[in-house]
C-alpha cells in the first residue's frame, strides 16, 4: 500500500468504527416503549431533511420545568432547604428570630410547624435570606451551598439528585440542534449557579422566579443589591409569559410534572405544526417518591387528564426509566 | 503526481487563497485611527489563544444600545413613528381621540403639540396602541410597519437607517464567538420581529422595555394577551437589572451612545479581565444628526465625561465612518 492507500484505508476504517456510535441509543436509562419511542420520533421527524415535520434550527427551542421534572422535589422543594440553611447560618445576626415566627420553628428544627403559615410564611422567610446580598455575594452563597448540603433521606447533595433518563433527552436535544432552556418556579438565581455544570444549562437559558435587583454605585464601584420585593413568579400561566419574555419564540417542545407546568405545556403544543409535550408521573415510591393528584407539592391533576385528552406523553416513571439516579446501580 | 501529491498540492494552495481572506480588514467602513484600533485590539486580546486577557467563548457576551447605536433617532424615536401611524390606523375604533389629548393632534398632524405633555402622553399614546392585542397579533404589525413606513427625511424605510459601521462590529463580534444582544429602551415585541434581518440578531438576543402581558385561553386556544400595563423600562439603571435577568452574565464588552447606556457600559467595565466600553457621538449634522449634551433625545453629556475619565472608546461619527448608511454612496 501506498501513503494514499494507507490514508484511505484509515480513514474508511474510521468511518466503520463511527457508524455503531452514531446507531447507539440516545437514551439508555428509558425502556423501550411508547414514551421513548415518542421522544425519538419527535426529534428524528423535526430535524430530518425533507421531513414534513422539519424545523429549522433556530426554532428548536425545549423548555424543561426543574422541580420534578430534572431533579427531585420531595419531601419539599430544595430550595426550602436552602432557605431553612440560610436562616440558621443567618440567625447570628437576627437575634429577633429566636422568638418570631416562622423562623423560631426553623431554629428548633421544627419544619412543619415553619412550614404551616403556608405560602405567606414561606415567602416571608424566602425574603429574608434572598435579599440583602448583591448578586456576585448570593452566587457564592449558593454555590457554596450545592457544593456541600446534602438530602435527608439519601445523604446525596442536591445536585447529585437529578434523573439519569432527562439528563440524557437533554444531551439528545442538543445533539440534535435544540437550544433546553430551563422554566422554573424556583429562583432563576438559585439555578443559575450551577445548571451548567449539572445539565449543561447556560445561565442565559434558566428561566424562574425572581425578586428585584437594583442597581447602586458602592464605593464608585456599581453593583446589583438584591431587594426583598418579588419580581416575578414564574409558575402556571406566569411560565408561558416568562418564555415570551426571554425567549421571544414559542417552544417546540415542553417537559414538566405537575399542573404548575400545564399552561407552558398548551403554550407550546398549541403551536403551529409539529410539537411536543410530555409529563413527567412520580410512580415510583422505591426508587423516588409516588405522589400526583393529591400531592402538596408538584400536584399533578388537571394535567393528568388534559395530557389522556391531547395525547401527550405521560412517562410512568416506574416503568420507563432503567435507573432514576446517575448515582443508582443499574 | 501520484494522487497523494496532487491532493497535498491542491490543500497546499487552498490553505493559500484563504490567508488573504483572514487578513480582510474587518472594518471597512471604518478609518484607521484609535476607535477602529480600540475594537479590533480588544476582540483580538480576548480571542486569540494564549493571550492574557483571553476569554472563553461562553462569556463573550457584546451589548448594544439601539436607538442611535445602531439604528438613528433622530427628529424623534423611530417608535415614536410607529405610535403615531397606529394612532391613525387605530383611530376609526376610537372616535373619542377627535377631541381629546394628546390623540387629537396626532391626528391633525402636529406632533410637537402631541409630544408638549411629555413622557406622560407619549406613555399614553405607547399603552393605546401597544397592548389591546395578543403578542401574535402585534407582532404581525410591527412587520407590516417596519416593511412599509418611511422616514420623513430620508424616504428610506426605518430599517435602512442603521449604521453601517456597526452591523461591521456584530458581524466581526461574532466571527470571533461573541454573543451579540440588543438592550434597548425600546419596546422588546417592536424590535424582536425585524432585529434577526437586519441586525442579525435572534428574539432570544433582544432585550427592551415591555408591558405586561397575560396568558388566556380564547376559544380553547391559548393566547398572551398585551395589557396596558407597564412592565419594565429598560433604561439607565435598568439595564444592568434586565442584562442580570435575561443573560445571568455579566457582558464584555457594551456599546451605547447615551446618558441613558452609562450603567450599562459601567457595569460592564467595571467586571474583572479585559472589558470594552464604546460610545457613539453623534457629530455629523451632514450625513445623520449632531447633537450630544443639550439634546432632547439620546442625550449624552455625564457619558461623555465618564468616557474621558475612564478611557474608554468615543466614536467620532463624523472623523471616523467613512460611511453611515449602507445606502450611502462610500
Amino acid at each position: 500500500m501506498n501513503i494514499f492507500t494507507r490514508t484511505l484505508v484509515a480513514f474508511t476504517a474510521a468511518l466503520l468504527l463511527c457508524a455503531p456510535l452514531h446507531a447507539a441509543d440516545p437514551l439508555p436509562s428509558w425502556q423501550d416503549g411508547a414514551a421513548k419511542k415518542s421522544i425519538v420520533d419527535f426529534v428524528e421527524d423535526t430535524t430530518r431533511k425533507n421531513s414534513p415535520d422539519f424545523v429549522p434550527v433556530a426554532e428548536r427551542v425545549a423548555v424543561f420545568d426543574n422541580d420534578g421534572t430534572l431533579w427531585s422535589e420531595q419531601p419539599m422543594y430544595f430550595q426550602a432547604f436552602f432557605i431553612f440553611d440560610r436562616i440558621k447560618a443567618l440567625a447570628p445576626e437576627h437575634p429577633e428570630w429566636k422568638t418570631k415566627e416562622p423562623f423560631a420553628s426553623v431554629l428548633r428544627g421544627d419544619m412543619k410547624s415553619a412550614l404551616a403559615g403556608g405560602e405567606h410564611a414561606l415567602m416571608e422567610m424566602a425574603m429574608a435570606t434572598h435579599a440583602g446580598t448583591t448578586t456576585e455575594q448570593f452566587d457564592a452563597i449558593v454555590r457554596n451551598w450545592v457544593a456541600s448540603a446534602k438530602h435527608p433521606k439519601t445523604g446525596r447533595l442536591y445536585t447529585e439528585m437529578v434523573y439519569l433518563p432527562m439528563l440524557e433527552v437533554l444531551r439528545y436535544l442538543r445533539a440534535n440542534g435544540y437550544r433546553t432552556y430551563i422554566v422554573s418556579g424556583g429562583g432563576i438565581e438559585f439555578m443559575r449557579p450551577w445548571t451548567e455544570a449539572v445539565y449543561g444549562i447556560p445561565p442565559e437559558q434558566v428561566i424562574g422566579s425572581s425578586i428585584k435587583t437594583k442597581f447602586e454605585m458602592r464605593d464608585g464601584v456599581p453593583v446589583l443589591a438584591r431587594l426583598p420585593e418579588l419580581n416575578f413568579i414564574d409558575d402556571k400561566e406566569g411560565k408561558p409569559v416568562a418564555i415570551n419574555q426571554h425567549i421571544g419564540r414559542r417552544p417546540i417542545a415542553a417537559f414538566g410534572n405537575s399542573d404548575g407546568d400545564l399552561q407552558m405545556l398548551q403554550w407550546t403544543a398549541a403551536g403551529k405544526g409539529r410539537r411536543f409535550a410530555l409529563y413527567v408521573h412520580h410512580t415510583d415510591a422505591d426508587r423516588e417518591w409516588a405522589y400526583d393528584r393529591d400531592s402538596h407539592i408538584g400536584r399533578l391533576d388537571k394535567g393528568l387528564d388534559e395530557a389522556a385528552a391531547r395525547g401527550w406523553t405521560v412517562v410512568d416513571m416506574k416503568k420507563d426509566w432503567k435507573q432514576v439516579y446517575p448515582f443508582d446501580k443499574p
